[in-house]
């Protein structure tokens, strides 16, 4: 019984009360008799009663919430998004809540409606692949609250962004596969609804340009998860339009592509070489490993907190701005790196 | 402008008063001049105005919101759960907000603080490694707000839990590798502050009773993630204490293990077999795949969901119930399967 700690319960059992009596007693209420409220006070004091800290946060009228919008917290990128998120607000007194659009646009207005609802003070966001109908971001800047979007930014509307220079890392990605001697490239690209996936595959066309490559359209799909992956590796197989370099909008589509090469004892990288794009866990333990790039999101979490807390606290009163996170290039096994 | 709708702000920059004022005349409040209320309703119905979902919603007092509590997002496991909890909530017109304690037992306070200032109508929470210290539950139970424990639940506290029979999986897990003729078995265990640490240790052992088969405490140690895997791997191959099958207590101590057995060229599964528990993303796509407990996080979400709305519309005047969640051991490469 060493932590014991006496509750608004204890006292009114002990006296044989209500506890909101007691809660009420406690706080002076008029309602409350001379008589019991000395008799509260007198057992609360005996039993060493402290009121509890979760009722006394209530009391204050800043919530020190920050809310995060996500498409799916399942991908490392995001998770680590949110621990950059969480390193700079906790330091700064601000607790997170975290909601998952699951890449649905109605659930996505659901949970700006939570978070207001929550009272947060300030909205962190990466919309999802369906949105394409602003008004509830809108509504959030109505409500005066402050908000930045991360990685997968609104270009109607106007906040802080914190995004990577996503055609810079693409024309990265690319040189490594021409530098490394592939001259048929092909790119598995995302959604065109989200300016990523444009700036990607705007990227992987300047690079081809570049270095004076053909640029194929038959050799450039949609294809942005593990089943798309390997179903558009397996057709271009079976068509014979085999290509010795494939770009991938993500490290998943890239796994995809690597298990159907695998499939047709097709050797990665000897014969067909492969980049993805994000730096999820999978690409450092699948065999072979996947050269990435690393986009840094626990930076990228933490500026864009940094910028929100600027607005929050009024500190930011110039123009919103654009900030870019630098990306970098990770050579594994899955490319030849021979340059 | 096809789905332009006027707002507060664009009402009040046309009259030239403040969207405070607006906001009041339109509630018809005392403060503001007949004139001023009439000038603002007109021109609200000129312009097609709508009160905003949003604001509306702020007027209802259900919050219709339950909070999660996870220790770590990043985990398949965690995000199976959270979108099982989405699927039931979202049908029953609740929405979700997801706090991460990050193994942390002070940020697990605050997430609950977090959750209650938010005025959650529910609590589902899987506890730190951390948490030994409980008083932070009981405000919730004495705020009134029901609470489910999911996975790791707190024996002292007593609420419905929805969680698997470790003991009963960890026999099966154990049982694979001794079917598949391993005769010296090693248990990577996790943290003993945890009843599923300690729970899947005793379905190890429990099994190796079973099939008279020596447990020796040397092949027992501590390891809980894939830095841990590897290392207390190679530690057990320059003791020459190599055993002939490990069960690990999550995949990424599996992999970790299976990374430390490649690099001495010892081959998985033929010199040693290896199975992991909670089938993550990871041990699908790993090579050699690995043969682990399949959890459902999924229908565990689902289930904590239902017997928490159950408690919030007061259906369930019931004791408290323990549910279990079926488990499964999915074979794969890891391990060698001929029986």
């Amino acid at each position: 019984m060493k932590n014991y700690q006496a509750t608004i319960k204890d006292i009114a059992r002990k006296l044989g009360i209500s506890p909101s009596t007691v809660s009420r007693a406690l706080k002076g209420h008029p309602d409350i008799s001379e008589k019991t409220r000395l008799a509260v006070e007198e057992l609360a004091k005996a039993l060493k009663y402290k009121p509890n800290a979760i009722a006394l946060s209530l009391r204050k009228s800043k919530s020190n919430i920050i809310g995060v919008v996500v498409p799916q917290i399942v991908h490392h990128f995001f998770s680590s998004i949110i621990s950059g998120i969480e390193d700079l607000t906790s330091k700064n007194g601000y607790n997170i809540v975290i909601c998952q659009s699951n890449e649905s646009a109605e659930r996505e207005i659901k949970n700006i409606q939570t978070l207001i609802s929550s009272r947060v003070e300030g909205i962190l966001i990466s919309r999802t692949k369906e949105t394409t109908e602003f008004s509830h971001y809108k509504s959030v800047i109505e409500n005066n609250i402050p908000m930045v979007f991360f990685d997968r930014v609104c270009p109607d509307i106007i906040t802080d962004r914190v995004i990577i220079d996503d055609s810079g890392a693409s024309f990265t990605a690319t040189e490594c596969l021409i530098k490394s001697g592939c001259k048929r490239l092909a790119h598995f690209k995302g959604h065109e609804n989200l300016l990523i996936s444009r700036k990607r595959l705007e990227g992987f066309t300047k690079a081809l340009n570049y270095y004076s490559l053909p640029v194929e359209q038959s050799l450039i799909v949609k294809a942005e998860n593990f089943d798309e992956g390997f179903a558009e590796t397996e057709k271009l197989i079976n068509s014979n339009l085999i290509p010795d370099g494939i770009f991938t909008v993500n490290d998943m589509t890239a796994l995809g592509a690597i298990f159907a090469l695998k499939k047709y004892n097709i050797k990665v990288p000897e014969q067909v070489s492969v980049v993805g794009f994000t730096n999820e866990i999978i690409s450092e333990y699948s065999e072979p490993s996947i050269t990435t790039i690393e986009q840094h999101g626990y930076e990228m979490g933490y500026k864009a907190a940094e910028l929100l807390l600027k607005r929050i606290l009024n500190e930011n009163e110039n123009d919103f701005v654009t900030e870019f996170i630098p990306t970098k290039l990770i050579l594994r096994n899955s490319t030849k790196n021979n340059f």
